[in-house]
């Protein structure tokens, strides 16, 4: 039982044949990125003894990649949404979330979330990360400055704005340049081993140990090259990232998600997802995911309009970018156009980045529509109606908000090739083990699987639905949850 | 250990907890559908000791309600099939299954079926089902006769015919009326009791036994209201159904389905995908289901045109009818119209049954557009830039064959109320557990659980992606791949 290929993700191992443990501890934690970082650190204050492997020579994964943002609000506003007169409510901001993590979204975590979201904030300043005082009215993807509250969802489109009153809630970290996250990951990672934590790099979770009653006691692990049982007599914390990397699991639960050529991931193998799996842990949203081709700034483009492979429109435009590359990635067909006029069109350098180009150009739309082959009268009509109702400040069909309205009617016209399989579209998976909000991972029929837990995107959490998705929630969740799952197990004398 | 409320489908019982066992089978069966019944007949026959546990008191399950067709093919044809000049060739078969069957499907189990669907066809007339040698050429739901073939897919429909030779392969029992369901299973429900296999009705099962390696051992089960632990010496497998007529589970894995008022199922609590789950059994196409809406016959109607409530078509209509409800189902919003004009429309008894009414009426396209509320020029364009085509003989936008494009120019024009909400659109599931062709379940690393079976709508099937459905595979797939994992215990010794 010593040869690490005779262990599997799928297949815990039973308790009686571990005849030692190498490593005894209260609370293991699989992962280093954003949920294991704080899971960890609550975990060690509260008391705990704390062992977190990273099978990485370095921490940070999926969350040192990202932008930093963490999406908070609600309470009457953070102090940056209250410096520039968003006095955000959490109800707002609870309704916005409910509406935005989809069909089978969860009430109890979104709630929980939108209620503490604040103290959230102040957690994180106090662990010494730091928010500068400013904001950005402009779409964007994410700063190249150092500022903080950005608009990172579709709070303001239809039908969210409907429902909940708009507020910017996307927090960048103070970092100049894009990719905060490894700032973010940094600055946490510091505190971590202030806290007493034992890090373990080049550390792989092999399988779950487990009694006849699926109760979790530990893990078989392979450290620097050895087999190392670890006992953990409070719980194993599964923060191991989603399953992007992970060709074989994308083909089977998410094949949409193969057609984008850009994943978000270091690991994120599935292998916390498989061990959560190896015990009876219930898996949800297993299609889903985040997706998105960063087709805004600048916001001018925001006045174009998307239509498929048949001339037709299929979103309010003025949503989030992930939720439009959602929907784009949806349409049967793998072509996707961005029509501009003379008056909205301008270059970008994410443009390029992202090999959007322009793959027709013309003095009328009927030229644009001949151009890009599509039958007579579809993408002409389709931009008619789009202008004549635009020109009314109004949008019947999918209710794009009267700011971004402007009939495209000023030569040059053109359509941007977005297509699915020549852009670089970027994903990462929103499926995940089933869970408790702090942290408990349920079987099917939805009881605890004693002793296991699971944070970040080895759980569903609330980020779910990739249509809705909203930037910021990813790690805000991480972090959040991480931080419950952390304080459970910190609590817990078994 | 013996209150029945201490049990659950997700909690295997440890096998060192069993003091003793009530009943000792080879083989134990968990539901007596089309899968149960072939399962059960083909390890009995191949020598094994059968005990089939049904929860109702009478068989059939979910296929007892249907229409009893089976999809068949390939070989050259069923001798039905080449009576009426079908030639139905295993490549041109396999094709469409792999086509039709969505981005996961199992290239495996369709090579099986497609090459074996001639052999299987005579299996179940060696069994006793009758077909009756004639063919029904036009469009229908099922025949309300005896009659056998009928097109119950999309094989003409593009993209399907561009890459496979169509042939119809819905075959259905000689049965007057509808629900021939009823009598496939009377036939393999004598058989099985003929093979001598031990039937118990009023049997659940509540947990698997399991030992410490996962393999599975048997089961506890509740039969006549007594606890009963039952020893599977060979395999226990599951074909319990899906998950259609569990809420919870809709809720968590499909709430899109949620939305169909007509959920075919009797027990399908999703307790044989529960009990696979809880000794890590991995499930995949949780979110997928069929659905339908039986909007034809008469034919006449795949001469009309659908629209979502932006006025755009979304599917070439001469699709098979599940494919376009599907697809319907997937527009954002609850409004679906189906436009016919004076022409095309006819009245059917159907569209009475399942609540489809005619919501607008007008001597113009531009009448029935305000009728019901869409923009000025979106309805209206839709229909000019189909019939301009269709009067050519050419559908640019969604290849619906000749055949079906006739311009919709006279008098009366009608949109027919297809909504979403009102209509009964019939669901079931199409996610399971994860086989192999032969039942085994997998883990989600693609290891076999020893001792585990599963087959029908507890698996994942041949049948998986509701877009792509065709009448037959599913009770094709329960007959046939039942078949082979009744095979696979009838052969082996523990």
């Amino acid at each position: 039982m010593t040869n690490p290929s005779s262990f599997s993700p799928s297949c815990p191992v039973p308790l009686d044949k571990v005849r030692q443990w190498d490593i005894e501890t209260d609370v293991a934690v699989v992962g280093f990125g954003a949920a294991g970082a704080t899971s960890a650190l609550e975990a060690a204050r509260g008391g705990a003894r704390v062992t977190l492997l990273e099978v990485a020579s370095g921490n940070g994964g999926a969350s040192a990649l990202s932008g930093g943002e963490i999406y908070m609000g609600g309470s009457g506003g953070t102090p940056i949404q209250r410096a520039f007169g968003f006095e955000d409510s959490t109800e707002d901001m609870y309704r916005y979330l409910l509406m935005s993590t989809g069909p089978n979204a969860d009430a109890e975590k979104v709630r929980l979330y939108a209620e503490n979201s604040l103290e959230h904030y102040h957690w994180l300043t106090t662990q010494g990360i730091e928010y500068k005082t400013s904001y950005i009215a402009e779409r964007c993807i994410e700063p190249i400055t150092d500022d903080c509250l950005i608009w990172s969802g579709s709070e303001e489109a239809w039908p969210f704005a409907q429902k909940a009153k708009p507020a910017p809630r996307g927090h960048v970290a103070k970092f100049v340049g894009m990719g905060a996250g490894r700032y973010v990951m940094d600055v946490l990672a510091r505190r971590v081993v202030e806290a007493g934590v034992d890090v373990r790099y080049n550390a792989r979770a092999l399988a779950l140990v487990a009694d006849h009653n699926r109760e979790v006691h530990g893990l078989v692990s392979r450290i620097d090259g050895e087999i190392r049982f670890l006992r953990a007599r409070r719980g194993v914390v599964l923060c191991a990232g989603g399953f992007i990397m992970n060709r074989d699991m994308l083909k089977r639960h998410a094949p949409r998600l193969l057609r984008c050529s850009n994943p978000i991931g270091t690991v994120d193998d599935g292998s916390g997802i498989r061990l959560g799996m190896s015990v009876g842990g219930s898996t949800i949203n297993m299609s889903e995911g985040f997706t998105t081709l960063p087709w805004y700034p600048p916001g001018s483009m925001v006045k174009g309009i998307f239509v498929n492979g048949r001339g037709q429109r299929f979103i309010n435009e003025d949503c989030y970018h992930g939720r439009v590359a959602n929907y784009a990635v949806q349409q049967d067909g793998d072509r996707i156009w961005l029509l501009q006029d003379g008056a909205t069109y301008a270059e970008s350098p994410y443009h390029k980045a992202v090999r959007m180009e322009i793959g027709a150009a013309g003095d009328t739309w009927e030229e644009v529509e001949r151009e890009i082959n599509l039958p007579e009268g579809t993408l002409v009509n389709t931009v008619a109606v789009y202008n004549r109702y635009a020109a009314q400040g109004v949008d019947p069909l999918f209710n794009k908000a009267a700011a971004w309205l402007k009939p495209l009617v000023e030569p040059p016209f053109v359509a941007i090739d977005c297509r699915i399989d020549h852009c670089f579209y970027t994903t990462f998976t929103l499926g995940g083990l089933d869970t408790l909000p702090t942290g408990e991972v349920k079987d099917e029929d939805g009881a605890i699987i004693p002793g296991l837990f699971a944070a970040g995107r080895t759980a569903c959490g609330l980020p779910r639905f990739g249509a809705g998705y909203s930037s910021g929630t990813s790690l805000g969740d991480a972090t959040y949850f991480g931080r419950l799952a952390g304080k459970r197990l910190g609590s817990t004398l078994k």
